[in-house]
C-alpha cells in the first residue's frame, strides 16, 4: 500500500488545530511563541525506552507504524508544538549505497567510510519511492503521522545538509578532528564538489518526498558547517544547502510553500548569506544572540531556537528564567519558534522538558502581552 | 639563586633585534606580518619529541633549563617571531591546591575535581615565588629564556583564564558536554564566582611575576568561554578575565605597559565587550572573519590568527593559498599579528609548519608592498 498517494490524498488533509509554528515561520501574528524540541523523539523518554527494548534503531527508523508512534510521543507527552517525524539524517547516505550500522553507545555510523574518487563515484541517487534499499520509510511514516494525528500539530521532516552528511560518509562517524574532511575540501575539490552535488540532488529528492507526503515544515540539519571558516563554509556548506533549496521550490507548488527551516551550528559569520539562501527559517544555537541576529536579518525570515539544552539540566526556577531570556532577546511580535539551540541531551529529566515546554506557552503569553489561549 | 631578580636585572635585558611582534601588538608600522604558533614548542618536533626521551611532561615544565630549551626549539627550527614559555595552564590550580596528574595520551588532568563548596574554600592562591609547591618555575624560565635568546625574539608569557581553568577543575579533564561546569553557574553561582573570584587573582599574581621576570608580552588563554552563552559569557568569562587584566595593569609600570594578548575560541558574540576588556590584542578562531572583526573593533586592538590548524594537514600550494586569505582578510595596515586558529595539531609535518612561518614572511611583505627584509 502506498500510504503517501492511496491514504492520504491531498484533499483528505486534516485542517490543523493548531498552527502556531507555521505562521511564526512566516513571520505572521500568533497568539503565543511556538515551541518544540530538537530531538524530542529519543532517549530521554521512557516511552521511547520501552519501544526500544523491542527493536532496534535502524529498524524503528525503517518501521512506519513504529517511528510515527514515537513521533507523536512528545505531543502527547509535553504538549509541544509541532511532531518531528522520528528518522536519522544517515538514512540517506545508506540508501545511496553505504554502509550503515549502529553503535548501541555511539549511535549509527559508516563502516566504510569514502576513501578514494571511485568511492564517491559508486554512490547512486537514493530510490525515495522504494521500500527495499530505498527511502519510502519515510514518506510512508509521515502520512501515517499526519493521519494519526488527526490535525493535532504539523509535521515537521527533516534531513542532513549535503556538507554535514559529506562529514559522516568521510569520517565514518562523529569526528573528533574533521582531518579527513577538510583533507578532502583542501586537496581533492573536485572530488568534493562531486560528492556534494550528488549529495543535493539526493535531500531535494528526498526532502521533496517527505513534502508529498504531508510534512507541513522541513528542517535541514548544518552540524558540521561551523568547523569551517567563513569563506569555505559559504563554498562547500550553504553553497549546496542553497542548491536542495532551490531542487525543492522547483520541485512542485507544495515544494514552493512548504517553509524550510536551517539548523547551522557555529556559523554566525554568514547571517547575510543564510538570509539570502532560500530558508524561512534559520534555528540557531545557543551561543548566538538572539536580539542581534534578528535585528541583522529578522526582517526577512523567523529564528528558532535558542535555549542551552544544558539549561535543562538545572533547576525549574533556572529553567525558567531561561526561557525568559530567550524570550526578551527575541523581543517583542511574531518570527519566533522556540527551541533549544541543539538537541535535548539523552540524559534530560523529562519533567524539565515538560516545564520547559509549559514555561515558553505560558510566559510567552504574558511577554506578548496575550491573554488568548490558542 | 634567583633568577628572575639576580641573573636578569631589568638594565641588563638585551635589546630586542625583532620587535615587529611588539609594534603589531601596538599597531605600530612593520615592514611584514609578525607570526608565531600556539603551541609552537610540542610534540609534533623531533627535538621536542627527543627531550621528553629523558623527562615526564611536568617535570620538562618545572625545570627552567629544560623548559627554556624547548621554548627556544620552534624559534631556531622555524624562524617564529616570538618565543612562547613552554608550560601548562593547569600548573596554576595545582599551585593552588589540586593533585595534577598527566595521562600520557590525554594530556594533564585533576584526579579529584572540585566538587563541594569546600572543594573551593580550600583552594589557595598560589605561591609564584617559591619553587616547592608554587610556580617560581615559570618566572625562572622566562628569565632564564630571555638570557639564552640574547633579544634575538620577543618572550611571550601566558595563563589560562579564570573560566578555562574552572572548567578543567570542574570537570577533571577536556570535558565532552561541560554539564558540571554549567551545573555550577546555573545551579550555584555563589559557589561559582567565588572560584572564580580565587583564579582571578591567582592568574594576575602569576602573569604579573612572568612580565617581572621579562615576559615581553602575555597571553590569556580562553578556550572555553565559548561554550557558554553570549549573556553567560561576559558574567562568567569575560568579567573576570577584565579583573585579571586590570590586576596586571596595576601591579607595576611594566605591567601597564606590556602587551595582552586574549585568545577565545567561539566568542564572535562579545567583539565589542573584548575590545573593551583591557587586552591590546584579540586572538581569534579560524571561524572568524578577521577583516569582519577589523572593521568592527580594529581602530582600538591588534588581532592575532587565524588559519585553520588542519590546513598545515594539506599541500604546501593549500597552505600558501590559505596563508594568503588570512592576509588578505585582515587587508593593509599594521594591527596583525600572524598564527593558527587554534593550537598546532600534535601529528603536523614541521615541514608544513615552516612553510607557514616562511610563506607570511613572504607574502606579508609582498602584500604590504614592502621589499625591506627585517
Amino acid at each position: 500500500m502506498n500510504l503517501t498517494e492511496d491514504v492520504l490524498p491531498r484533499t483528505l488533509q486534516h485542517r490543523l488545530e493548531n498552527d502556531l509554528i507555521l505562521r511564526a515561520a512566516r513571520r505572521q501574528p500568533v497568539e503565543r511563541t511556538p515551541v518544540w524540541i530538537m530531538r524530542q523523539a529519543g532517549r530521554y523518554l521512557p516511552e521511547y525506552q520501552k519501544v526500544r527494548t523491542h527493536v532496534d534503531f535502524l529498524t524503528l527508523c525503517k518501521t512506519p507504524e513504529l517511528a510515527s508512534e514515537v513521533t507523536i510521543q512528545p505531543v502527547d507527552r509535553l504538549g509541544v508544538d509541532a511532531a518531528i517525524i522520528f528518522s536519522d539524517i544517515l538514512v540517506v547516505p545508506e540508501a545511496m549505497g553505504m554502509n550503515l550500522a549502529v553503535d548501541e553507545s555511539k549511535g549509527p555510523f559508516f563502516q566504510s567510510p569514502l576513501r578514494s574518487s571511485a568511492d564517491i563515484e559508486r554512490l547512486h541517487l537514493p530510490n525515495v519511492e522504494s521500500i527495499h534499499g530505498g527511502l519510502r520509510f519515510v514518506p510512508d511514516a509521515i502520512s501515517l503521522t499526519k493521519r494519526n494525528l488527526q490535525g493535532r500539530v504539523p509535521v515537521i521532516g527533516f534531513a542532513g545538509s549535503p556538507w554535514t552528511l559529506a562529514v559522516y560518509m568521510i569520517e565514518g562517524q562523529t569526528p573528533a578532528t574533521f582531518r579527513a574532511s577538510k583533507e578532502l575540501i583542501y586537496n581533492r575539490p573536485i572530488d568534493a564538489y562531486r560528492l556534494l552535488e550528488k549529495l543535493s540532488q539526493s535531500v531535494a529528492l528526498f526532502l521533496t518526498a517527505q513534502i508529498e507526503a504531508g510534512a507541513d515544515l522541513v528542517q535541514i540539519f548544518d552540524t558540521w558547517g561551523g568547523i569551517l571558516s567563513p569563506v569555505a563554509f559559504r563554498e562547500f556548506s550553504l553553497r549546496f544547502i542553497r542548491d536542495v533549496i532551490q531542487r525543492v521550490r522547483e520541485s512542485s507548488k507544495r515544494g514552493d510553500e512548504t517553509p524550510i527551516i536551517l539548523f547551522a551550528k557555529g556559523v554566525h559569520h554568514s547571517f547575510e548569506e543564510i538570509a539570502n539562501s532560500g530558508i524561512d527559517v534559520f534555528s540557531v544555537d545557543w551561543t548566538i544572540d538572539l536580539g542581534h541576529v534578528r535585528a541583522s536579518i529578522g526582517s526577512r525570515i523567523a529564528l528558532q531556537g535558542n535555549l542551552d539544552p544544558m539549561v535543562l539540566h538545572t533547576s525549574p526556577e533556572v529553567i525558567v528564567a531561561e526561557v525568559e531570556k530567550v524570550l526578551r532577546s527575541f523581543g517583542k511580535g511574531s518570527g519566533h519558534i522556540f527551541n533549544l539551540g541543539h538537541g535535548i541531551l539523552p540524559d534530560t529529566p523529562v519533567e524539565h522538558a515538560k516545564l520547559l515546554v509549559d514555561a515558553v506557552k505560558e510566559e510567552s503569553r504574558i511577554f506578548h502581552g496575550t491573554g488568548v489561549h490558542s
